[in-house]
């Protein structure tokens, strides 16, 4: 059996569960590996994977004896079979955050058990990265610095944002991204005040500034990162928000480290946008893995202790409403005394002379 | 008030309904037009959409005092303000099928309301499109046939399952659609037995047969097409599936037509499966509009009366496992007296020669 449904399996035992059905695919992708659709049973005798008469043939191919896991085509699995699987168990967890009111009720008819909520129990998990899981992840990063530096050369007189949107996503792809890890953001002017933007047919100009907010997946595995670059010149204006969130941005690399209280750290630079009158338009970061947005999530709401090996996105920004917005963002790796920058992109004043 | 939530608010009345809390992303957007993220809600006294900081500028841009529609920034909305919507009401639907267990408790909470499940009311609604809708739905199939005539030309000696995907994708995106309506399949030789794929790097050779299934969308609304196309011959034995198919496509479009009872119709189909071996690997076809997946889903599970003008994907396939598979899919309208076409691409026999 693989390390992580073995530690799935004993954080389960401590909650005295006898079992978990896990249903969202992204949890499935984790423990198994497979990205075909099905429901993962953790069972108290084996871990059963039911899936459907499209995927049978591909996850055959992909499981191996190792990996103790039995798949079903669900047309071979009867209600019998179903009740079958925790018939001397009594609770059994289940994702509350992802299955849909429905699907309880449905579960509660198929299983014939007490379904309990986990609490996020394989979320959590994944919030402290394996070797493996931080080589992807750093892959990502790679890939989306150079699609950036591959960008910024090649900006043309007349593009739109949603061409240069096209061009980031093509050279990702091309050079070994196995897809977006979400619609890139590509903003110019007062577009960027708006920190979720689709980009339009919008064309650039000189004294633009330009949001990028970029990512791609390796093996499944995300990266985020964001930039702002300059057309042609600078405008005090943006000047003085660059180098605040730039700070911001350093401040909080410095700051959580393994052990910091998230809650704590965030409250800080809350009191520094107040200071300076800006508004807090979206929390500072984000876990990154297997989604692109997961936990932690960097805000002030709760007491959340920061671990070693986790991976986050630390993303402040400020957005003058109509005028323009900034933001700078980097993937980082939680060290026991910082977090390191695993998107390299450099974060001066980058000016760029339109081809 | 917008038809669409006029028409919701009269079926919440016959639902004896006081309201409805939307909460479905797709479901907001055909009602709204909106893409940002947020709740609807149908109050009795009016539709209010609950926001967050991110999204209130650009959502404020979007609405005009005829949608009736009230934005609210979801920090200036607090726990008096949301028990105040449904103070006076009674019972108020919501998304069983979309709401997660754990949001659907914290909803009791939240709008201290009775609230009932609405069975796909809005998924119900949204069968039967309107003009602007199938309008978009023929601009992304039209997209998606010249993408389909590009690439036939356009497979060279040497080419991947993956660099084919790629160029269909650009040629999409370059030519008007806004996005993909799901990953691109295209599966060369033995891979064409999996009916859901993603593509390798496996090389085009003489005397594959190609698998493409494709679609792209238009203002949010989706296409979808699958095509097979022989590498420089075809074999007898590709030849015989390809023919049943392709006639078990026809019969459906011809018998698919308003008052039809899906139930009766693929029974009959499911009957020509067995008479000759074949697996009945997935449904016959599904509703196509903001979701690449929508209702009716064409199975033979339960009585369901098929409607003028709502919009489905037709896609009959076979697969022999370990050996290839043959799936033809077009997008159709549901007239009075049968399905019309809306993706054109020719389904004769189609031998490419590699450049």
């Amino acid at each position: 059996m693989n390390a992580k449904i073995k530690w799935l399996r004993n954080q389960l035992l401590s909650l005295k569960l006898d079992g978990m059905i896990v249903s969202n695919p992204v949890n499935v992708r984790y423990l198994t590996g497979l990205s075909e659709e099905g429901t993962l049973i953790i069972a108290p005798k084996e871990n059963i994977f039911v899936t459907d008469s499209r995927y049978i043939e591909s996850v055959n191919r992909k499981l191996t004896i190792d990996d103790e896991i039995v798949a079903y085509d669900s047309r071979n699995f009867n209600k019998y079979d179903y009740e079958a699987i925790f018939m001397v168990s009594e609770n059994v967890g289940f994702e509350e955050n992802y299955v849909t009111y429905e699907k309880y009720k449905n579960y509660l008819q198929t299983y014939q058990v007490n379904l309990v909520e986990t609490e996020g129990v394989i979320e959590n998990q994944r919030i402290i990265k394996d070797e493996q899981e931080i080589e992807n992840i750093k892959k990502a990063c790679d890939i989306t610095d150079r699609a950036f530096e591959y960008i910024i050369r090649n900006i043309k007189i007349g593009m739109t944002e949603r061409e240069v949107a096209f061009e980031i996503e093509k050279f990702m792809i091309s050079n070994g991204a196995d897809g977006l890890a979400f619609d890139s953001i590509v903003a110019f002017g007062e577009n960027t005040s708006m920190p979720h933007y689709t980009p339009t047919d919008r064309i650039v100009q000189k004294g633009d500034i330009i949001q990028f907010d970029i990512g791609c997946r390796y093996n499944g595995y995300c990266s985020d990162m964001s930039r702002v670059v300059f057309v042609e010149e600078i405008k005090d204006e943006y000047k003085q928000v660059y180098d605040f969130i730039l700070n911001e941005q350093r401040i909080l690399s410095e700051v959580l480290k393994d052990g910091a209280n998230i809650k704590t750290v965030i409250k800080d630079r809350e009191t520094d946008y107040r200071f300076k009158n800006y508004d807090v338009m979206h929390s500072f970061g984000h876990g990154v893995g297997l989604d692109i947005h997961e936990l932690p999530i960097l805000h002030s709401r709760k007491d959340n202790i920061l671990k070693e090996n986790s991976v986050i996105a630390i993303e402040p920004g400020v957005y003058i409403p109509g005028k323009f917005g900034i933001r700078i963002e980097d993937t980082f790796l939680v060290n026991k005394n910082y977090c390191e920058s695993i998107t390299k992109s450099k974060r001066d004043y980058t000016i760029i002379k339109l081809q």
